[in-house]
């Protein structure tokens, strides 16, 4: 046995799901499917109510095993009908079998329960004709259908293997936060491939674009006019029109390939098994940076809309780069940034070359040949800020001017409330209410949020855990 | 009578030389030329002996006086023998005429000599058809047929005034050190336009590419693909294949426009007089850098051999270049860049943000998907001066990196002996026995040199003189 196998072989051991595990999980997915289907009818309701996700396909990781329902309604319905019964019907069920339960939102509102120790998801979606989707739920009894048509127990423990990996390596879930790989894109990276080991010899291999395509619904020339900016595109074997990569960035898909490479070389367990956070002294962290002579900026706010993650998050992610586009066009280098949140506590936090600019900078005017050329001169001759010049290189015109202000804190203060920042819409408010903090105050952020401070710890360190 | 009048008739005053002045260069012009031609016939040479230049187009400036004697020789006779004669025949013409000389060099070398007041030039040509050069000194008695074919007392004043202007504005001078506008330039721009404020009026509405062709020898479209990289074509009306302003930079380009514009929009004398220098104490010019906060750093060698003026003047410009350049990608940021040289002490002079760089900074590193990003990986995690890092974003891994030298000073040392700074081949030598002086140290450099301090403080002002 090789150190592959002896390797898979001990992460399926820890991973694989128990016959008593799979019992359990089904009698109480029955129970939840016939307390839906009683609902249905009590309100007079044409539904077909089925199991779907990684439990309905039995791909599902020890531990991590949810349940989820789909209640397909007619399609003439409408979609506020259908937002209403789907509430209605999910709380009255998870309610009978004494869960507790909370609202939460995807496209639509979706009924989240918790009975004993597993989640319960209880979803909307119409009963549709392939191909005459209403809303993106429709598709998943397809996506369902399929996968379980093409995969056997051998594939089902691949594809166990394979997201245990993805999760070890932070590349596992397709929502924004993580802009990663999801459970199905998973199973149809195995049905491609064949096993585990093939999909990372193969992934290693990949350079962008990459076009997978099982059914051979599209061609290589057609699937990159059609999805010219995703470095994967894997065709929904259910619907051509779809990448189910879509969600996939190119740090993600870069990730993938790295950990890949890495794994074939160094084969070991952890890259299928999250390290466990060593909590460290909040002093320990202040001495990191002092001693490292790290200049870090965070932006922290509050967000106290309770709005879907997918929302938070993009706002989140596009405010990060308008910072970032921002600092570097000011002159600050950027070395990293990124964000973080519990959805309700937000940070962005930012490393630079330094927090200060200098004194004086070179200030770049336009070219001799347009109109308003000499009102640049004129204008610039009265400036007080003027150290040198106007002076001409090429065609343009420069100036030397001195800095009013230097600090990146100041700088931001200013410019975000002038709004010549790039920042989200949804953000803006709650970013001028929040804090601006530099250097080791950053560290003080995370005396009473341990799940900040694993944050900032790893954000300090800087490496991709499967390195 | 307006302003731009008034101002042209009294420049005209103060250049325009007096008939006294003519009959007293023309009188000069003709006993070298009788001169010379009995040199010829003593040593056997068959030549033409001819005035050129703006004597020989009464296009000169008062003061500014030359004489240029052109010996045309036999196109039979090879290039070594014309040197040997035009330096035995030119010496011994202006030792006759009691003046002193020394021997000059362009493409050939030439006798250079100054009786009384006057600059003196005894040069080589070879007498050929039109069209059939031997040498680039052979077009000149055509262009000084052609240009006297073309001007009259009136378009003589006209040029005469342009002249001053392009004098004032330090745009005048075909030399790479200057890279400007050659007299025959300027005569062909009245040529041409038909009068001074005719030119500054075109002028002040130039873009890049502008195509001037008097005789229509050439075509636009013809010409843009001729002479691609040059912002001004002016074709030679005596050879179609030459472009008069090849010398002329974008600079110097720009540097036209813009003075036009400024002159149109508020006339003054002083667009054609040089200012005269205040000498500056060197305690004034250390307080200004301190004061401003201004990095300045010098790199100050001396050139002993006696190389052409353009020789050393390219090399002069390739290393200007070629060390801010790498001071840009090593991350310091050029705010401006000057070369001075008296032909023998030379001076490279820079203002930079910053003399340091920060101590972090981002490494760039590979795309993962090339064959060694993973030795990539490797090679850094063993180094100790990584500060976080490998992570990935995009396409590539990157590194935080410390870093061991931050002094501007140190770092160009270090790059400039390993031969990784862009530096002409024949300053090398001479800059590693040079020194690099940072801050007010380069203000005690022109302590005992009067024309150095004028460059370093107009450095340190960076204002065109028409601003």
């Amino acid at each position: 046995m090789d150190k592959y196998e002896e390797i898979i072989e001990y992460v399926l051991k820890k991973i694989k799901p128990s016959e008593k595990d799979l019992e359990e999980i089904n009698s109480l997915a029955s129970k939840i499917i016939n307390k839906c289907k009683e609902k249905c009818i009590k309100n007079n309701l044409e539904t077909e109510v089925i199991l779907s996700g990684s439990t309905a396909k039995n791909t599902w990781l020890k531990n991590l095993g949810e349940i989820d329902v789909f209640i397909l309604f007619n399609k003439s319905l409408d979609e506020k009908k259908i937002e209403e019964y789907i509430i209605k019907i999910g709380k009255e069920a998870i309610k009978d079998l004494n869960g507790i339960y909370r609202l939460r939102y995807a496209e639509h509102p979706y009924v989240e329960g918790f009975i004993n120790k597993y989640r319960i998801n209880i979803v909307a979606a119409y009963k549709v004709p392939k191909g005459e989707w209403k809303s993106s739920a429709d598709r998943t009894p397809y996506h369902t259908e399929y996968v379980n048509s093409k995969i056997n127990d051998y594939l089902r423990d691949q594809i166990r293997i394979l997201k245990a990996f993805l999760i070890g390596c932070k590349l596992y879930g397709a929502e924004i936060k993580i802009g990663g790989f999801s459970g199905y894109l998973a199973e149809l990276l195995i049905i491609n491939f064949g096993n585990f080991m093939k999909v990372i010899e193969e992934v290693a291999k990949w350079k962008p674009q990459v076009y997978i395509d099982i059914e051979k619904l599209l061609n290589e020339e057609e699937a990159f006019k059609k999805f010219p900016y995703n470095p994967l595109i894997v065709i929904d074997p259910v619907d051509m029109n779809r990448n189910v990569a879509a969600a996939v960035t190119k740090t993600k898909f870069s990730e993938f390939i790295i950990s890949s490479k890495l794994f074939l070389k160094n084969p070991s367990n952890k890259f299928f098994f999250k390290k466990k956070y060593k909590l460290k002294k909040i002093k320990e962290i202040i001495e990191k940076i002092k001693k490292e002579e790290r200049n870090i900026l965070a932006i922290s706010f509050i967000n106290k809309e309770n709005k879907p993650p997918d929302v938070l998050w993009g706002e989140l992610l596009k405010t990060l780069n308008g910072i970032e586009k921002f600092m570097n066009k000011e002159g600050f280098k950027v070395i990293k940034c990124d964000a973080w949140s519990n959805n309700k506590d937000c940070l962005l936090l930012y490393e630079l070359q330094s927090l200060q600019l200098p004194k004086n900078y070179k200030h770049i005017g336009p070219p001799v040949f347009i109109e308003n050329a000499l009102d640049f001169i004129e204008k610039n001759l009265k400036n007080k800020d003027i150290i040198s010049g106007p002076w001409i290189k090429g065609y343009r015109i420069y100036l030397e001017k001195r800095r009013k202000v230097q600090d990146v804190r100041k700088i931001l203060i200013e410019k975000i409330r002038k709004n010549e920042v790039s920042i989200a819409k949804g953000l803006l408010p709650k970013i001028l209410k929040g804090k601006i903090i530099e250097g080791i105050g950053v560290a003080h952020l995370c005396k009473n949020n341990i799940e900040l401070r694993e944050f900032i710890e790893n954000f300090l360190k800087g490496r991709a855990p499967y390195i």
